[in-house]
């Protein structure tokens, strides 16, 4: 039986999508980071975290890679897998995304900002390198968007895999966070990249796993 | 033909020990960060990439992961998988434990040096994050090193897999820059994660494919 921990809030949200995706049921632990839930999960205290029996791992990123591989072939007939299969070169760009995703749009970009911005009362304020997280952020969503544009509809081409829920999940996080404008306003007019992202987010939000997931995440708020 | 990009003295250390570990034949095209060579490979302008024929991609992790998984079955006989079998919860440990090296040890901590101290004069000076980037640093080693401790004699246990290049290579970059006081002083003589780490060290750079990369990248800062 899997059990995530993690309010879906927080990153936890890639994974109920994943799960919702797969289609497969598991139990949801809903918690925050530094919970005695969370550290029992996480040496960094952090969410969110799996539990697959006995095996429990921590990093939503691999987590989703995790859950992508074990239920490869349960895939409904028609489903494109949401995880490539290893050795390929599909898996090959699918790495590259969730690499470059996590490493140069969540930890160098977003998460700069929330450190050092929005929780600059722990981890002290740092004005020049959240402006270079905002340009840097920018920069890799306009080169994501780029490649939407050359070989959409989706990051890896014709079928959307667990890289489209982790490039979704840091495009909402920076609307939230004011830092959207590219694509959300009519500056996209003039920019074809921007324009392709746009069409792309409305069609990864408009799934049903998608929408059971923000239903989640809403019913999660009212509730605290 | 497999055709490596990027000056050894980069992230690219990475990829030259893992193609030395898997003994495939290789051409190696010494280029440094936003030259030709490297925009032809990867759209930020980074080193490495790898052209596997006609198939391009880039970020140093992803193509560890790739390689590994391209030449899964070609290890020579009594030698482990450097990157475990797609589906099973080794895998999932590999995932997380590159996942958390990239993100918390490469993209949050080393980077914010590399960025806002070393390259101060580029993206500017920030010495708040810089200090929280090491202490951040410091925490996440100290957690690794604590699983070696446990469950060594490698990160994930019994064979070296293309998780521990990418961590010892983070842990060479941290004693370039000064950071790694607590494990190669005698700090240590009180920290027994710390000695594990130590020893762990001691036992990846003694491999012959370690020996042949760190010659490479001398032999190269020698011709610069």
């Amino acid at each position: 039986m899997l059990k995530l921990v993690g309010a879906t809030g927080f990153r936890t949200f890639r994974n109920v999508w994943m799960l919702e995706e797969l289609g497969v049921s598991y139990e949801h632990v809903l918690a925050g980071p530094r919970s005695p839930e969370a550290n029992a999960g996480s040496p960094f205290g952090k969410i969110p975290s799996l539990c697959d029996g006995e095996f429990v791992m921590y990093e939503s990123a691999a987590i989703n890679t995790y859950l992508g591989d074990k239920y490869h072939s349960a895939a409904p007939s028609g489903v494109t897998d949401l995880v490539p299969t290893a050795g390929t070169q599909a898996r090959g760009r699918y790495e590259q995304a969730t690499m470059c995703i996590m490493s140069e749009l969540d930890a160098q970009g977003l998460w700069i900002h929330r450190k050092h911005e929005a929780l600059a009362h722990i981890f002290g304020a740092c004005p020049t390198a959240v402006e270079h997280a905002k340009t840097h952020t920018a920069r890799t969503i306009s080169i994501l968007a780029g490649d939407l544009r050359r070989q959409g509809p989706y990051l890896l081409g014709p079928g959307f895999t667990a890289a489209d829920i982790l490039f979704v999940h840091c495009c909402n996080w920076a609307e939230t966070i004011g830092w959207g404008e590219a694509w959300t306003t009519a500056l996209r007019e003039d920019d074809a990249d921007m324009q392709a992202l746009a069409r792309y987010l409305g069609l990864c939000r408009a799934r049903a796993a998608y929408e059971r997931t923000k239903a989640k995440k809403i019913a999660e708020s009212g509730n605290s």
